[in-house]
């Protein structure tokens, strides 16, 4: 069980933003450095946070992002979907998607079900007014 | 954040050998139909949890696989690691690898730290003897 790259890169990058006064523009560039993510990847991941409702994009030369809400408006759980869709555990939690049927009631399913609520619960608590320093 | 392919699979396959008599033999074909694993995919998983000192091949005609230890002394985690490998929740946890340096400690590791250990202490508490109806 682990965290996607694109949700642990999309992570830092909100973290980023979050450590800084709200409003503030920060460039693609900026952001790539200061999260030590490949800059190609980190372009696709912040149309998926701008598309997601978390971050605005601002064109022009001296465009860049800005959070869409305050930092302790967005949690971990908002940034994870907004970049890899619904969060499932497990095949147990999943529902049907495509050719793929829904799977039957196993007996792991209850002890999944509660993991993936427990989980979310928990990312859904954590914050970004966290790591803003005073800036909620 | 999700649990792999290989590892849900792998978790059902050793459900269902759980549910039975310790030492009854069940081979792939029976395992594949049980789980609705697709046989190839399931032939590696199983090899991987042989490997790994989870279940024990029995070669011949009426070969298949059984169980290496009892199904209360078999956890989550265990078979998890067995196909996955070490489990790292977050690039903040794991260890520098390849050409990969470790990641510099960042304001999210404390979080993803707790995370993981406190995952990986649920699924060491998650045991197959609960599901092989007093046959622990």
């Amino acid at each position: 069980m682990k965290l996607s790259r694109r949700s642990d890169y999309a992570l830092r990058a909100v973290h980023h933003c979050s450590k800084h006064q709200v409003g503030r523009l920060h460039s693609i560039n900026v952001i790539a450095e200061s999260t030590q993510v490949p800059r190609e990847f980190l372009a696709k991941i912040l149309k998926d946070l701008t598309d997601g409702g978390i971050l605005l994009s601002h064109k022009g030369i001296k465009g860049g992002y800005t959070l869409a809400r305050k930092p302790s408006e967005i949690n971990f759980l908002d940034v994870i979907e907004a970049v890899d869709g619904p969060m499932y555990l497990s095949l147990c939690t999943e529902p049907a998607a495509g050719k793929r049927k829904k799977h039957a009631r196993c007996e792991l399913c209850t002890f999944w079900t509660a993991q993936e609520k427990s989980i979310k619960q928990t990312l859904r608590k954590q914050h970004f007014g966290r790591y803003s320093k005073g800036r909620k």
